[in-house]
């Protein structure tokens, strides 16, 4: 048996997020019935995160044991050719038997895309959260260096969330004020986050209270004391799947 | 009376185009009924130039003429409040009875987005052509080169057109080499063309005819003697419509 990392991209719109769930069709399952039409039995494909519905993928990585000995090229074309044209796989190579795409994650990028203006563009629809209210950027850049750092980020996870631990540390988290690509007169904020791990709709609570903190509806200096208050009821809203992306999963 | 300029994007995916038709949603006949709903009373809308199906628009123009007195602003909201998202308004000015969109546009500009590599984008199905072989960008830019100034551009236009006149002047023809905004580590060419009026199809089948240069199957130097021959049958194929944008009219 070999090993493969499958590095993964894809539109989230129309699915109910990367894992396999009794109803709806979930991008692991496309991926595993692609694989299983190569290797002619069923194969069980891990990602390296959970994504939920509507939230999208450039780069997202899954390991899978398979026995058939394509190259990556071959899997690559086989896969894209079974698979519907809103999941792409960009690469595909062998990996040592041991690899595994989530326990072996040593870091994670998330973008989430914000279109702040009157008007949205109907280009950016399903691919960013659009914010009608002006927004204070260097309020949201002075709240999002308080991101930075090991932290206990309880306060920013999903309602009900049961996890064992809840720290976790974001090496880095940026603003940067670029443009749609596609329709480029439209101006676009992006909010990039790398850490070592990320709890169940960390980036979209901590997105929807930068929001708030830009709106001029939460001081700045709240950051500190929402991490500190490990309360989910303080934070902010949960901003909408749509705009966020993982980016890159490194090991 | 009134006389509005509406500025306009679209996502022409789901649409049979920017002209009302017989069957099937068209941009023209949305504008129409939004405009009746607010006017109360049947509105005609006449755009700057017709988009076929699938066909985008950044800043399609568009004039009407209205009883009601808003503000530009209020028919830029109420407009959108009644429009599909995958249509937007961008703006809404009042401009001199004698407006006419079609007849006063004095230049046009479009771009047509290319992804060049093995693997397509989920983020770019719908707002680019994919294209897999390798492309010499630089016998594509020499062929571009040949497409400005005035021309004769009859080779270029849809089969079976019946038009008085074929000569049009395209002012600036240019390759970029940029990338897809939402999917950062896709490169994507971009051709854009501005000029003083474009017949059917010519931008796509100038398109198709650059990126068959662009893969060795004809010498940049066919141009001037396909615009010479105007004769449809030996440019090249007409580029598929999802990667056209009507981007500009000036007037």
């Amino acid at each position: 048996m070999r090993m493969l990392k499958l590095t993964v991209a894809y539109d989230g719109s129309v699915y109910v997020g990367w894992q396999r769930q009794a109803d709806g069709t979930s991008i692991q399952g496309l991926i595993e019935e692609a694989l299983a039409r190569i290797e002619g039995q069923p194969v069980t494909v891990t990602g390296a995160g959970r994504t939920d519905a509507g939230v999208h993928a450039l780069g997202q990585v899954a390991s899978a044991r398979v026995a058939t000995t394509h190259s990556g090229e071959t899997y690559v074309r086989a896969l894209n050719a079974a698979l519907p044209e809103d999941v792409r796989v960009r690469s595909v190579e062998e990996v040592p038997e041991a690899f595994h795409a989530r326990f072996d994650a040593r870091a994670k990028t998330y973008r989430y895309r914000i279109l702040n203006g009157p008007v949205a563009s109907p280009f950016e629809m399903r691919y960013a959260w659009h914010v009608t209210y002006p927004l204070d950027l260097d309020a949201m850049r002075t709240a999002l260096a308080h991101c930075e750092g090991e932290h206990d980020f309880a306060a920013f996870q999903a309602a009900g969330s049961v996890v064992s631990g809840t720290v976790r540390t974001i090496h880095r988290a940026t603003l940067d004020e670029t443009t749609s690509g596609v329709d480029p007169a439209t101006p676009m904020l992006t909010l990039t986050f790398t850490g070592d791990g990320f709890l169940r709709h960390m980036v979209r609570t901590l997105t929807g209270t930068l929001v708030e903190v830009a709106r001029g509806r939460r001081p700045a200096g709240d950051l500190p004391r929402l991490l500190e208050s490990r309360d989910r009821a303080q934070a902010g809203e949960t901003a909408p799947p749509h705009g966020l992306f993982l980016v890159e999963v490194t090991y």
